[in-house]
């Protein structure tokens, strides 16, 4: 896979995500999207079953790439070590998205209840099948469920932290910090030595 | 707070679980409720604004007193640590309501789409305010929603092996027990050590 490409896809996306920051998701029609990307409603209605699915309709190819990354592990890795591997795949196709418009995503989804809801459950769901494919590795539970869960919120703030803020790393590293960061805190680091970590994050 | 009582409210709550697991939450009505707990629909309506509260009220009690264990925690406890103070608040409260009715409820929700939905999102605003309450402690993001959302995922699995596993241990035990686990999923050991650690929850 290159680098996200603005064909016709690419385009709807990114009118899809101007329309919906400028106007609001529920004042946009699939028609002014597919307007504002010089396409016909037809051509949309080819990429997208709904304007919903221009925010969603990434997530089965995204479940797909973590569990083969979590499956493809080393077999002696650890829970998290294997979930790492998932969280370096997931890194990698959303990376591939350009930064400015994974920030409108998130804002777009941000302000709205019923999106807010689907994302959370699109997670929910990524985090079961994380914990299916630790347990074909043998993991038990609850461990898989505690190490997918927790992996997938380091997912879900990286991907904020790398789409919203100051950051000016790569997903990956982010990612990679993020989880180090879970790690630092579960292994019980006290406050002094938590705090201390801080980084441009503040107000957030 | 004493043990749970069969007085109406309790009456209810036992009425309505067991309507619920009987027939389907859909299919019961607050007056079925009321009849079967043997008080007025008008005493149903004293106690809850409708059936879904049944099952959900208790929600913002448990946010206070998660919240006061976090914060009562010494001042120098690390981040998990205090959600620990805050696991312990919530093993208490939750440890009083009679574990056949828990089992009952989170079965009811299990079966429906709507209420998963809506657990889902109640334990969405726990974390969240568990993350502010680590936040006023000190704790940094992206740190203190990490520690925050792990920690509700040890108490909503904790209450899932208590209430419908063969566990004997009271919540609080159960509750420490999958801190543990977390605390060894993210040390990174192998897979060797956790899956050494499997009890009897074999096929969940």
């Amino acid at each position: 896979m290159g680098r996200w490409q603005p064909d016709s896809r690419g385009r709807l996306q990114e009118a899809a995500l101007t329309l919906f920051a400028e106007r609001g998701f529920d004042q946009t029609t699939a028609a002014e999207i597919a307007a504002s990307a010089g396409v016909t409603e037809r051509t949309f209605f080819r990429h997208f079953a709904d304007k919903r699915e221009v925010l969603f309709g990434g997530a089965p190819i995204l479940q797909e790439r973590v569990v083969a990354g979590v499956a493809s592990a080393p077999p002696d890795a650890g829970p998290l070590d294997a979930v790492a591997g998932g969280l370096d795949a997931a890194a990698d196709m959303l990376g591939e998205f350009r930064r400015d418009l994974s920030r409108r995503r998130h804002l777009v989804i941000a302000a709205n209840p019923e999106l807010r809801e689907r994302e959370r459950a699109k997670l929910a769901d990524l985090a079961a099948a994380v914990a299916t494919a630790l347990g074909e590795r043998g993991v038990a539970e609850p461990q898989a469920t505690l190490a997918a869960e927790a992996g997938m919120t380091v997912l879900r703030l990286a991907v904020e932290r790398w789409a919203t803020g100051d950051e000016d790393r790569d997903l990956g590293a982010v990612m990679q910090d993020s989880l180090a960061d879970l790690r630092a805190v579960a292994a019980g680091g006290q406050r002094r030595a938590i705090t201390r970590r801080r980084r441009g994050t503040a107000g957030r």
